[in-house]
């Protein structure tokens, strides 16, 4: 049954984050091994593949969650990246960081939207 | 047009916070009524009113943040309340907080679910 | 000169916080003595009593990092004061919160309003 | 094995929270039972039974850690009390606080330290 | 009068930020113009247009509210220059980072002086 | 006295971070030299020479501070260093780093382990 959760956490995590999440653990595997293991059965072998939100709700919720904890921009690439992989709009991206400015400031959604740009650049995505 | 802002805001409020949202615009009539004017043309006004996500997706975001920020249980109560008002059922508000675990770490999300417990008790919800 | 910084320090703290900094400090005696020792001496004898910036402007640079960290409402409550004690109008606290809500976003003004409310209470200060 | 890591969870748990533990996850049953389960499997049965650290090393992060992410305060009682359960001394606990100061500023080592003198008293605890 | 709160905005963040906050707004461009568009209605429109705080008093309690925040240091760029542009002497911005650290600690302080010497020596400054 | 307080924080100072400490100290003195002076006097010669924890001890909270406040990765750079040179093992770091995940999350633990790798790799550590 612990294997399932790893093995239901790999898979889950290939489905959101595809190669950049493999990166993730990947680079930590000479340092701190168990950290990706905990991610993996963790995050998304127990959170992730949890029902009562689809996978479009559960990034939204985390790219938030990263946006107003600030500091976070390397989760929030690889999450905006995630986000879109499972299918939210580029345009939706930038609506739920808007949506945080009354709550959390001008300067943490401007440091968001650098991200985005960033990842959208990457993906060849114009926004009209 | 300014008025728009505000006669719109003041509509978005009421949908969404019901007498809450009323009772924290009174409260500061005293000491600071120009917040309470910045909450309803800007928050509610500008940001609320926008297309792009919808009521429940926009208090999804909001709890989210909240939750993330730490030290906003009385504005985390009155948008438990606001999710619950736009149609958000109490299991969902629970998932949300859930899904912020591997974000945040487990005691945000415990301080959210003790605001989310006495909400649910103050409008009799048994959660099953 | 050791001597020096805490004499200083006890005479800056009862400028600007009268007995509601002789408080915390008492409050301190019997679990954390040395923290008292240590806001008297650093806090108050070393960073308050430099030059470059007068009391006032002091003040207003520590109510607004206080509201900014968040969940300092007992420091705030003193600090309010002490910015009324040093000669800043209530209307100018009230201003100076408002000026954070680009930068914070709405909550932690919202409780930081609370707060000043609390106190102006307390003084029977009534706002016009 | 995954009915280790609860089992594992729920012996750590005690070892270290007591019944303060106990009640923090019965209060989520009727609103979050699988937010206990995680913290009990997850923070309890996979991190706090990992080797390379004691438990008295393990409570000593966990209580600076509550200290800095501020706004935690009664995880902050769970643990201070943990902290004594596995035999730091109260004066170490005021240490560990006072070594924050040059990392978190003032205002939350007081916030702290008004959480450990409560502790301190329930426990009749005198510092000498 | 709704164009007035933008043309109000635009001039003062002229006033403020000067070219800084123009190339701020036009990276938003194609990305989230109405993010800029609400830096400049509500931030500078609404907020820095407000009577009762000086610029300077304004640019004090924004570049400490920014410290406090962290992980803003785009931001923190933004306004020190702000800061200094509506005749702060940059002693007086170190001087206020310096007010900061009892409530802040070191790190967030010397994260700030840090973009501060970048700014002084972008403008050639040399502190005496 | 004083001069006892800036001596002895000199001597801790060079004990715990070694030429990185200088290093942080030199690059203030055009720009902040006081905030230079504070670090040693206060954190070095007050905080870090009081009994009552040992230097090991003394870093893990250290680390534990920096990593939970985020933002915070040249202290956390410096610091590690001095947690290594105090003789903390390079796996009791990091597995200090995993004591936070329940509390934190996970990308400040990923940020911190980040820093971790950059300091093990400039010091030609191999972790097995």
């Amino acid at each position: 049954m612990e294997n399932n959760r790893y093995d239901q956490g790999v898979k889950k995590l290939a489905e959101i984050d595809g190669t950049a999440g493999e990166n993730v653990i990947a680079s930590l595997q000479n340092v701190a091994p168990d950290l990706g293991k905990y991610i993996i059965e963790f995050a998304f072998g127990d959170i992730y593949c949890r029902c009562g939100l689809n996978l479009q709700e559960r990034e939204m919720v985390t790219i938030t969650s990263l946006l107003t904890a600030g500091g976070c921009e390397p989760q929030l690439e690889v999450h905006i990246n995630g986000a879109l992989n499972v299918g939210i709009s580029p345009k939706k991206v930038v609506e739920t960081f808007l949506q945080c400015i009354p709550y959390t400031g001008f300067p943490k959604v401007l440091n968001a939207i650098t991200v985005a740009k960033k990842v959208f650049a990457d993906r060849e995505i114009i926004l009209k």
